[in-house]
């Protein structure tokens, strides 16, 4: 059932049918390039469904965007990099009101049809007249080509190197996606925005479900410093132009095959990474348990930094695992990196330098010996480069 | 009543009465450096209580010195560097009892009055042997003098540049105290061990509740880099021999004194830190509140980073706020740096150019406006000199 395409001409949200976008600089970035984003679901349907994020700071254009998707309908969304209008107050709401009301009216919809999603820095005002002539201009330039994908996907980059699209292909429709960021690549720009599409029939009560079900085992088991931004947004629309109505299981795997796609794609492209990291827990009492331990792993800095110098210090990874706030039996751990046992029952069962992290990419497990429970965490190390990112800038 | 007593002879743990000590090189640091202090209370009262660390996975000595304290007296701790004896089953457990008779034996005293605390590499066994040695030797050297004060701090260190003592002096009495470590020191010797000294009459329950009061306000507020060692031990004991019996709260407070102050020589002896910061939170719902949001920004990598580059970057520090488990309207977060309102109410109130962050020192302060419950967190910079330390060595 499962088929990747891996073409970039056939990749990304424009291949569901239905969809159009749109992607160019519209001058929010002092330094000219692409900025601003725009797609557009062209239905017959128009459900949608979408997951925010969890920060009491919530940017504009996320207050804005839940109470469009209270609706569960959705015809559009713009997309801005340049600046997060996050801490902007009043003055930022209106920002994000007037762009959902320009695009709206160049598309002959309604303001509550379009859902705004930005990413830069925290604190300062968007250049509301720059962006309402770059939605103008983006609503002119609407296509369903796979080049116009490219270019939303191209538009919504901080200091990502490449625009990052996924696809899963079913039988007589498909879903698509684009996204941005991950924490490591720049500070305040470290939001996470993704847009998701489908041909598939479904209803938006089946949509929130599926897209709850694959954000949930992708992009929030991808951490790679622990902080949650203000701006955190992943919004799924359904065009229901293929006329195929899968089941709800089908549907989730299919964002979630797409989700996954992207979360592995952000990880690797997070700036001032050597180390690309799996942290994979078995064996923890529940699964809730296993994240928690993996994300507790992934997220200490004395692991973080060991794996940056290629060490196997296994006796960190236990530290971590044993302040994690789950159950776990210390005379029950077994501690493997890169398919070497160095730890068993919570003690040393190998000598650590046979383990060789030399590679780009490790593999960590923890057994814990509980329960059925497990979950994998992706991170990345800790390294010169990620202070030198988030410390030379102001961003 | 206060009175700070600043000559170094005058200070640590020797100056109470009724105390004696002694720190060496037992040989287990393969530099030869002192890695072997012993603290003993020669009474005429044996109180005494600890504070463990609350990591699931305990080192030997921990899980040694938690029996021993449940009788609540004490006549001495042993403490080690070159090894944490953590992740060392039975062999380690019998390590950390032997370690207990070889003192007791020298002492005149029964196993069960002798606590044991362990730095360095987790793993590893401890040469029994040569610790044992150690402690025979150290039981010969034992001095009530200052220089016996400060040979046992300088035994603990590990990356340490300098012991660290502390003294509160009283009226008829006074409580002194040493300790070693922060997270940002080194991996695995993250640990951090300290032993308090009091010549005032106080039963273990006083004592106990004095303890944790102390602790609670001290090193429970200094979080480096957020990660839990299998070894941190604070034990504190009450000789008597001043003959003074202070009340709750002023026993309390001689003890709060001393931790506070070992809790900033740590905090400004971290190895690799460029800036010290105070994050200190007003106006929460609770006290509990205000330590949640402090050590949420205290721990966070990008304002640490930030802080790094003297980049008052206070959207960084409201996106942590916001995503620390507790009570916080946006609308009504205030933002301060080193004295400069950059944010009020959730939104830009100044140019951050305005506040000065080249100094080493780093004020931030977050006001939420809710409430009355306050708090501080010291922690440091994230830095490359922190990434190397901790990935360049195998520790």
């Amino acid at each position: 059932m499962s088929e990747r395409v891996s073409e970039p001409s056939a990749r990304g949200i424009t291949h569901p049918q239905g969809f159009r976008a749109a992607g160019l600089a519209a001058g929010i970035k002092v330094s000219g390039r692409p900025d601003l984003a725009l797609v557009v679901n062209d239905g017959p349907s128009d459900s949608a469904a979408a997951v925010f994020t969890r920060n009491k700071v919530k940017a504009a254009p996320v207050l804005w965007s839940q109470q469009v998707m209270t609706t569960g309908t959705l015809r559009a969304v713009v997309l801005n990099s340049g600046g997060a209008n996050a801490c902007t107050g009043p003055q930022g709401f209106q920002t994000a009101h007037a762009t959902a009301e320009k695009a709206a009216e160049m598309l002959g919809v309604g303001a509550i049809d379009v859902a705004i999603c930005s990413t830069g820095l925290i604190g300062a005002q968007l250049p509301r007249e720059t962006l309402l002539a770059g939605v103008e201009k983006a609503a002119g330039a609407l296509e369903a080509s796979p080049e116009a994908g490219l270019a939303a996907a191209t538009a919504i980059m901080t200091t990502d190197t490449r625009p990052k699209e996924a696809l899963a292909v079913r039988e007589g429709w498909s879903a698509g996606g684009i996204t941005k960021g991950a924490g490591m690549i720049a500070p305040s720009m470290a939001t996470m925005l993704s847009v998701l599409t489908t041909d598939a029939v479904a209803s938006s009560e089946v949509l929130e479900r599926a897209l709850r079900a694959a954000v949930r085992v992708s992009f929030d088991r991808l951490d790679i410093d622990g902080s949650m931004s203000t701006n955190d947004t992943v919004i799924v629309m359904a065009s229901g132009a293929s006329g195929v109505t899968p089941s709800e299981e089908e549907l989730a795997a299919a964002l979630t095959e797409v989700a996954k796609d992207l979360a592995r794609q952000m990880q690797a492209d997070a700036e001032g990474v050597t180390k690309r990291a799996t942290i994979r827990v078995t064996g923890a009492a529940s699964e809730d348990d296993a994240v928690v331990v993996a994300r507790t792993v992934a997220r200490d800095s004395l692991v973080k930094t060991a794996l940056f110098g290629s060490d196997p210090n296994w006796g960190r990874i236990a530290a971590a695992a044993g302040y994690a706030d789950a159950e776990l039996d210390p005379d029950r751990l077994d501690v493997t990196i890169n398919g070497v046992l160095l730890c068993q029952g919570g003690v040393a069962a190998a000598d650590r330098e046979g383990a060789d992290l030399s590679g780009e990419d490790i593999l960590v497990e923890v057994a814990l010996g509980l329960g059925s429970g497990e979950a994998e965490i992706l991170t990345t190390d800790l390294s010169h480069a990620y202070v030198e990112e988030n410390s030379a800038y102001s961003s």
